[in-house]
């Protein structure tokens, strides 16, 4: 069913940070497919085995690697690059992570927690939470995008109009994504795998997780996007909806003020109601609760929601 | 299945705005069960007759009746009360507007428009949209509250730590929403019933259909919530969800902006690939397109995502 890639890159053509400058790792025709290795998002620093002072000695410096960059003869300025998800292989573990400084609620939650996982690669169940939960997989890429047009290196941190960082957890197998090209050959790179993530990620980290994962690349001549935009092929969300969400809302004028105040809401649902500490339901959040903007023109306040699939506690 | 309820408040039990000195009309016991006629948001401005005269001629100051107050016994601010959304009887009519000066691209959309909808009360079939799209139907309650403790008369169209003007699109049948009570009785009022909206309400208008809703009322004593959280019985979004979503993002370090951009996005898509034109490609994002945070921890920029169920347009 799927194309078989016609290349490969592996875990070690990979870099830091987004630079237009940077060589080829590898060239290739519209229509082609290629296979990539990619590293989990500490770059190696979390491993199966590591503690909480693998977190504590994170090098930011050193994380999200992406695999590339590719260069796709013939994409110009203006155009849009095409990247259909063909597969994801998952390796079967992965981690979460409070890192300090880092996250929704970084003011409130200051010291480092880290949770190891292990899952089935089929991914025939849900992985399971140290604190308690069953979480439903859905994997996909965090980092995907094209080398924007400004000179010099950037930071991979921030998603960009020409993608990167992005963390959309619906650009999973299947989905066609739409890049917007800002320099000749498009100088693609991929990476930051995550086995599941709700949306929001709110406390900074998914189920980071190394994976293999196979791309389509197609031209869109001319599309002229402001912004990336993406088709997925079927529902997003019947892994986790079965038994319908716990939901808490944030009410006000500012939507970074409610998404926090719907997530402290969230964390005070689940710690009361299951017991386990308030970093463990931040982090909980992260990989399956979903950050919507409920309302947006009821002056001067909005709502954001969090919807938590009950499937996860019960 | 559902308990029969021991009252009714009819459409003319309605009032505008909040205030906490307003007489009750009618006084129950927790436990017990309410039918409420609701009018459209409109009030009776907009009749399935009506034309765009009556959106240019359309006085704020009568939007958004409610029906109530309730004052539910042994209520007392610290509480929550607890309603349970039993059912609701669509009536089979509704209209979406573009009101002048009102939605999330307000500055981009300054001419009124109008579609007046016809579907089946028992909701057995899609919606149709003249410019094209059949909307599947969830009906609900946009606005859903008990009285502020602030005195005075507060205006109805912003929701609050109370409730209110919410148009969460899950108040739905078979939802348990908990209010923070901030006065004796709570003073609950109920009005904005939708046949379907999307997350975000991005023109300011969803499918406003006057219905009747019946509610139960619980207490939950010494709840003391910061803001409303509600519970759905199952699955949110397999109405819509069959055929997959087009998605478009907005990038950036301002969420308004991101959602507006997301908006836009999906406003060139729909009317390239359909010829609709842009208010009305506006008009059917606000009835079925979602927003999401899609990721809210990438310093400096997150990303905001409307997602435009397929199965509208195939």
């Amino acid at each position: 069913m799927s194309p078989r890639p016609a290349h490969t890159l592996h875990a070690h053509q990979s870099h830091h940070g987004w630079d237009n400058s940077r060589a080829p790792a590898l060239t290739i025709a519209p229509g082609e497919t290629v296979a990539f290795q990619i590293r989990d998002a500490s770059g190696g620093q979390i491993t199966p085995a590591s503690t909480l002072d693998a977190v504590r000695a994170m090098d930011f410096g050193l994380v999200n690697p992406v695999t590339g960059p590719v260069r796709i003869d013939g994409a110009a300025p203006g155009d849009a690059l095409k990247v259909t998800v063909v597969s994801l292989a998952p390796s079967g573990w992965g981690w979460t992570a409070n890192i300090p400084g880092f996250g929704l609620l970084a003011d409130q939650f200051t010291e480092p927690a880290l949770h190891l996982w292990k899952y089935r690669p089929d991914l025939s169940a849900p992985a399971m939470f140290g604190a308690g939960g069953a979480v439903p997989l859905k994997p996909f890429t965090g980092t995907i995008g094209v080398a924007p047009a400004e000179p010099g290196l950037h930071s991979i941190v921030p998603p960009r109009r020409v993608g990167g960082n992005m963390d959309v957890r619906d650009i999973a197998a299947g989905a066609e994504l739409y890049l917007p090209v800002e320099v000749a050959g498009a100088l693609f790179s991929v990476g930051d795998t995550h086995a599941a993530q709700g949306d929001g990620e709110v406390c900074g980290t998914a189920i980071e997780s190394p994976m293999d994962i196979v791309l389509k690349f197609e031209l869109a001549k001319g599309a002229n996007l402001a912004f990336p935009r993406f088709t997925t092929p079927g529902p997003v969300t019947r892994h986790l909806d079965a038994k319908g969400y716990e939901v808490t809302t944030g009410i006000g004028p500012d939507l970074m003020a409610g998404a926090r105040a719907a997530v402290s809401g969230m964390i005070d649902l689940l710690t009361k109601r299951t017991g386990m500490s308030a970093v463990d339901a931040y982090m909980l959040c992260s990989v399956c609760g979903d950050l919507r903007i409920s309302s947006i023109v009821d002056v001067p306040n909005w709502v954001v929601s969090l919807y938590f699939p009950r499937v996860v506690l019960e």
